[in-house]
């Protein structure tokens, strides 16, 4: 086995949390809301980011449009209270278990989900 | 209003389907469980996978490593019939609620997400 595949192993089947950053240095994480099991947001983190959260229990992304660590709810004061955190077999994605202090999504939607896509027409429709 | 402010608006709250892939062609997208709500994978779509999503009723991806169109279950079989596609307010993450064929981890676990991180050790525990 080469270190390569060595290093593949351990992330999968291992115990250690080895985070798997892409070139940007990012992975996605996907925020769910603990009660509903609702997918709330996904967005993305660098590694400050996942410190940040892991420290604090309150969830931080990196915002790709402002280049920065960022709070989420900063500004609107709907933080994210982290629960529980899941990493998947390659250890380039996370889940957030999350309790969210109100609506995640900036437009005031509880989630930013809000709408599905009809595949007959390729139309969005709110539901 | 500038166009690309126009743009946004459009894409936050049009009924228009708008995906907005990044630098690399790509966007993020979460697989779940329609019949349990748990999230079974996170994966990447382009423009062709995307397509073949739609067109197919059946998942396809990107695969960032083998840098081609891959359909979920293509080698085990383990295909996910999609039922419902979901866009975030931005349109740059979709979520497919789906039902799967068999184990979605190429492990043979259910989910992608066989594993928590304890944040007071820093270590992975199976759950």
């Amino acid at each position: 086995m080469n270190a390569s595949d060595h290093d593949a192993k351990r992330r999968e089947s291992g115990t250690d949390f080895m985070p798997k950053f892409d070139a940007n240095g990012l992975l996605c994480a996907v925020v769910t809301d603990h009660a509903s099991k609702d997918i709330l947001m996904v967005a993305f983190m660098d590694s400050e980011a996942l410190e940040a959260t892991i420290e604090t229990g309150v969830a931080h992304f990196h915002s790709r449009s402002r280049g920065r660590l960022w709070k989420k709810g900063e500004s609107s004061g709907n933080v994210l209270q982290v629960r529980e955190m899941r990493v998947d077999c390659d250890q380039d994605a996370l889940i957030l278990v999350c309790d969210p202090a109100g609506p995640t999504c900036h437009t005031g939607a509880r989630s930013c989900f809000y709408r599905g896509l009809n595949r007959e027409t390729g139309q969005l429709e709110t539901s």
